[in-house]
């Protein structure tokens, strides 16, 4: 079985791809539907953390539902005609411009400009 | 730019890593802020498709959407040390015996098993 | 038993305290995981619109989902001293500014308008 | 400005009612768009918790959207015809039966019991 160091984003498209196609469950699959389960998935993950009193969650129950939330982001991307790779390296450079590393690095952790940052955020809400 | 069908996972992964070290951000990645942080870029994405009214959604802020909810499931699997092809690769096969082709296929979706299977998860839940 | 019409916030409030004294829980209920779990009670909710295959939920599974999501948000008030009536209040106001009804009403549905506000949230949330 | 002493769930129901009313909007309130809705804003108010390293959220902020959860609660029990104080009734007895005193109380906190319940909870969505 292949790992995270030789298998390509495709490849698991391909079997989320297969795995419809034999149930001819593509019907289902409208993005509004499709965007819905990732969050339901990742509120399943997220359950595993909510109340810190059993301990660490176990191991194997939390990378099922990361790769319930996977799946689903796979599926999303591949329904819409999405690439991955694409969108996730638009994305990064975003990140790079929004988080400088002048500002945000070893030493320091820019506090003003992160309030900042979420200020604008938030703002951006209200008025909206 | 690599697409989706020459980049691996891992490669994500790097630069996933290298963003974070590089701003000395792994301090804030305990998973239980992760699991939140990947269940509220899921619902940025849902907000896109939640009132029906105003056609269809941009196709390049979905993508960014999407995008930010990868950047942090592989997050999430890198400071976890989840392999994501092994997990995928485990659930894929639990979806596979959950939903047999013999019972949801082209020719027919079996409804009557796929309430059964709901009746039980949530059976499950009252109990819990 | 009263209904609607007849329960005051404050006795909902009451009960979700009296609930957390007796089991001595309130050290679990710090802001941050009651905020969470609010999120995946209501992601429960969610999950019985999800696949639109099954038929109309049942009606008294769906009043559960959503009587968990009121527990844990009268809970997030009465620990964090919000009074809900006022925030509500607080908040409808706002609405009505936002939404005013030459804008929005039973003739017309602007849609540019609508476009506008969820433009600047957006490009709000973009430059943060 | 009435407070939680002394508003009824009916008052602020009836408030939510007028307001889609006057605009038109009941058309938009599915309840699977209204269940979305409960989740983004549940998002929005968990957004103010993730990262820990900004102190405080804004009181006001939080109480803004922790109205908009509200909001939405009130606005699918309403067109859902969902009487809150019975739907809250009925789960308060379930916890109470689920979480009995005898064993989660001041002095001890049944972590046994409490594990026990969960994993029912895990097995029952594993099997579905």
């Amino acid at each position: 079985m292949k790992r995270d160091r030789e298998v390509t984003i495709q490849e698991l498209k391909d079997l989320v791809d297969k795995f419809s196609a034999e149930r001819n469950w593509q019907k289902h699959h409208a993005p509004k539907n499709l965007a819905m389960n990732i969050a339901i998935e990742a509120a399943e993950l997220m359950e595993h953390y909510v109340w810190d009193r059993a301990g660490e969650p176990d191991k194997q129950e939390v990378a099922d539902e990361l790769a319930d939330v996977l799946f689903n982001v796979l599926n999303f991307a591949s329904t819409q005609r999405i690439d991955l790779a694409t969108a996730f390296m638009d994305k990064f450079e975003k990140l790079e411009k929004k988080y400088p590393v002048e500002k945000f690095n070893v030493d320091r952790d820019d506090l003003d400009e992160y309030r900042r940052i979420k200020k604008t955020y938030r703002e951006g809400k209200e008025a909206a």
